[in-house]
């Protein structure tokens, strides 16, 4: 059975480097960029060009090197960001712009001050203005997990109208729950007039740890790209997780979606990303952290020796990790060791484990992580030693 | 109209702790329990007593100086496993114990290589024997998540007359959707005879990024218990996270959930838990990261200073923090920067604010972030300072 493609948007350029303390150099996007446009994703945010000479000169620079994906610059529904994000983007080989304006109340009355007829004129003339420039135009209703639905239909209808052929519904203060925002998208596709002419996009934030699962639940409701950075990186606590959406995808094949993405190249990618950011990824991140894959505990390495289904899903070499490291500690049983011993050259009988076992557990009371020096060590002070090196 | 309560059941000691490196001494282990206690979790789950002598002194002590939370310890469905666990609660006010067995095929047959018939008598058994020790006795039926529905109901059912008056319902591998969790979950209330007798607990991994989410969507469909860890730490990609659920039952009313955690502790019991295991927190940790209330672009440090809930929903102060930062890098704009010079002594005309603001983003594009400090040299260095400082 085909499977319906899901788009990837990647935004770590852009909403990523957000973040305080993270600037890049235009040098260091470029490297990013081609790592990307190699991972496979289908759109590279690569920055918003009005904000910063250094900026303009990124999404520029990016726009000549990238050779398959879309590169995308940002701008807000003003003439001139535009004007200077279509100059910025005039050697790419597709190129996007990604303009929008605040939908919900809360922002068009504290930050616009305007009504909400004005802010349809301002959308329409942005969207129109940006076509103008180039044929693929992305629309953000910014705050739309706050907008009214009704409201928000009525936006998406006059800006298809207008050219957009994507509509950005962002959850921007990362409010919604994985119901609410799958409804949101089920009522657009539902009641949007034209709605077959462009590509819904979840763009989902971190403020309560659930931007994967709306973005999840976005897609299975009807959007076909989602927006996302490498290892959930950006503003606050972060967007959508790249990694976390393609692997959801890929283990649930029965939901029939599935992106582009080279899932072997994820790990490098993390960590360049990580590297070049210095925005360190936390050991216990799903899919790239450093104990994404390892056990420690009896019950699951012993479970994970006799079959690695067992405990495990993802096999690690799909995203390019080596191996599920199993690491000893006082919390890990027989198994594990007599796994890690055979590892080191001993050969154990179970009578002799149980020995070696006890003092093991003697050492990891005293010692957090018991590495393979150790275990020659536990081996010799027991009575079975000279047995088991016979 | 009153809230239904769900019960947090803190693991961070048991199921937290069994990360590699991350093995905490008895002293530790006290200092954690106790701000735990104070933090107002219903259930902290002290250690798995039978594992190692350290665990079984960390349980035992932890039940003498647990004022309000039942304490609990767990054993696998092996009867020296749970006297040894009812020895350790011994000195507990509240006891628990938590006993459990696997009940997906994957588990019956590649681990225990029994049968499901042979499954369920082991589970009695334990569940029976630990009764005999303390009245509360929670039952895991590990790998519920990949466990056909129709058996895990009947597993549920006859664990309840044996006793068991919680019932905890792990997603071993986090491999479940939100979906499919919350399904889970209403089909246990719907098709298990007795089921108002016990409390149906959440247990979700976070290994595709889901575990918030899944927990989420488990007291939506009627569990009123979730596990969880603080700062989300465990094994592998780790477990839910403490802050996270509890700040989204309060962010979301309308449930009608809530549970009993006082969050101003929340920030200092996560600094304290990172620091006391050596495991970061990653900056763009959902609510107690470093940047979790951190605004840097101009787009939202503008709106954020025009009124707070434009893009933040959480007060920082309700979960400990002191206040929202506003970061200067080359993406943040004019209000942010005026905020700032402010805050430093200069209260900027718009005409001069547009001058400095130009000197700004020369600096701005060489430096990663802009300190107090440089506000000073960017001033100075502006046509306008005399202007300024007259």
């Amino acid at each position: 059975m085909n499977k319906d493609k899901v788009y990837i948007f990647d935004t770590t350029l852009r909403d990523g480097e957000q973040v305080p303390g993270c600037k890049l150099n235009t040098e260091q996007k470029l490297v990013i960029a081609s790592r990307l446009d190699e991972l496979g994703v289908d759109v590279i945010e690569a920055g918003f060009p009005i904000s910063s000479p250094g900026d303009f000169k990124s999404v520029e620079e990016i726009s000549k090197v990238v050779k398959n994906a879309t590169v995308c610059g940002l701008t807000r529904s003003v003439k001139k960001d535009i004007e200077v994000a279509a100059e910025a983007l005039k050697y790419a080989k597709r190129p996007r712009i990604h303009t929008g304006i605040g939908t919900s109340d809360s922002h068009i009355t504290h930050k616009f001050r305007a009504t909400r007829e004005e802010i349809i004129e301002r959308a329409i003339a942005a969207v129109k203005l940006a076509r103008s420039f180039v044929e693929d135009v992305e629309f953000y209703a910014e705050d739309a997990g706050r907008t009214d639905n009704e409201f928000l239909a009525k936006v998406c209808e006059e800006v298809i109208k207008a050219g957009a052929t994507v509509l950005n519904i962002p959850d921007t203060t990362g409010y919604c729950l994985p119901e609410e925002y799958g409804a949101k998208m089920k009522y657009l596709r539902e009641n949007v007039t034209g709605i077959d002419k462009a590509i819904l996009s979840c763009h989902c934030h971190n403020d309560l740890g659930l931007a994967t699962a709306n973005s999840i639940s976005g897609v299975i409701n009807g959007a076909r790209q989602i927006e996302c950075t490498i290892n959930g990186i950006g503003e606050r606590a972060g967007n959508t997780s790249l990694e976390e959406v393609v692997m959801i995808l890929r283990q649930h094949p029965y939901l029939n979606l599935d992106t582009s993405i080279n899932a072997k190249l994820l790990y490098d990618t993390s960590r360049m990303v990580s590297e070049s950011m210095g925005m360190p990824v936390q050991p216990n991140k799903a899919i790239v952290g450093s104990n994404a894959f390892a056990h420690s505990s009896g019950i699951h390495q012993d479970g994970v020796i006799k079959n690695r289904e067992t405990y495990e899903i993802i096999d690690p070499k799909d995203v390019g990790v080596s191996e599920s490291a199993i690491v000893l500690t006082a919390r890990s049983g027989r198994a594990a060791l007599a796994y890690r011993a055979k590892n080191v050259g001993y050969e154990l009988t179970k009578l002799q484990l149980d020995e070696v076992y006890q003092e093991f557990l003697k050492f990891a009371d005293r010692k957090k992580e018991v590495v393979d020096a150790d275990i020659h060590q536990i081996v010799k002070n027991t009575k079975v030693y000279k047995e088991i090196i016979a």
